[in-house]
């Protein structure tokens, strides 16, 4: 099996294609949140929120997720400092899906570091080549 | 219950948070994608690949995802003609999700038209107010 390292760090897929299937096994009905910096548009992470999650986001204008490995409400940013101020709540043709756009309070927004040991600003760090192989963006 | 119509042009949250667990209960594991206009950088839609799908999207250039209610591959735009150019696939830092930057090959993406009957160019065309009602987007 893949240490955490291996899948955040390297070049290698470890696409994890049973993870929609654990999410569904918990209690919670989650709706998944694409989450897009309001300036940059620059696209930073998917996340998913319970009906709980998503009134809090709206009454107090910041992304408060729930979080599906921990199984409670997860308020971006409150360890890490790297906090996301609501700027609006998109909803889809389907009811199924939403979009936060958000504004960042400070430079990260992933838990991984870059090379440089800085907190990476969006999840979505690295592309997959033609062979299926990832490659880190510069 | 609502009408498919209610869902797509009401005001009323018609949120769907069983999604997940339905998706989850078809036999095919698949990740979400958010799906961006590589130039404009709009969000236009979340979508879902099984393994197949992202070796297809890769192999032909183009955005081919899972139909997760159809419980098979879907050539988008196929039908509508609304077809989307792949110009790259990005995996975020668990592994559990992907971007697709596309260039749009036709006007619209959603399958959804708007007031004038033209195909909106997003499935994104409403906000969430503070109260939770949607609003529609100018």
């Amino acid at each position: 099996m893949a240490t955490l390292h291996e899948i955040e760090e390297s070049t290698s897929d470890f696409l994890d294609f049973d993870k929609l299937a654990k999410i569904a096994q918990g209690a919670e009905p989650v709706l998944p949140v694409a989450v897009q910096d309001a300036e940059s548009r620059e696209m930073l992470l998917i996340a998913y929120v319970n009906r709980e999650a998503l009134r809090l986001s709206l009454a107090e204008k910041r992304a408060i997720f729930y979080s599906t490995s921990r199984r409670e409400i997860w308020r971006k940013g409150e360890t890490s400092g790297d906090m996301l101020e609501l700027i609006e709540v998109r909803v889809n043709c389907e009811q199924n899906s939403l979009l936060f756009l958000v504004r960042r309070t400070n430079a990260g927004v992933c838990h991984t570091k870059d090379a440089t040991g800085k907190t990476r600003h969006s999840c979505y760090y690295r592309k997959m080549t033609p062979q299926g192989l990832l490659e880190m963006l510069a």
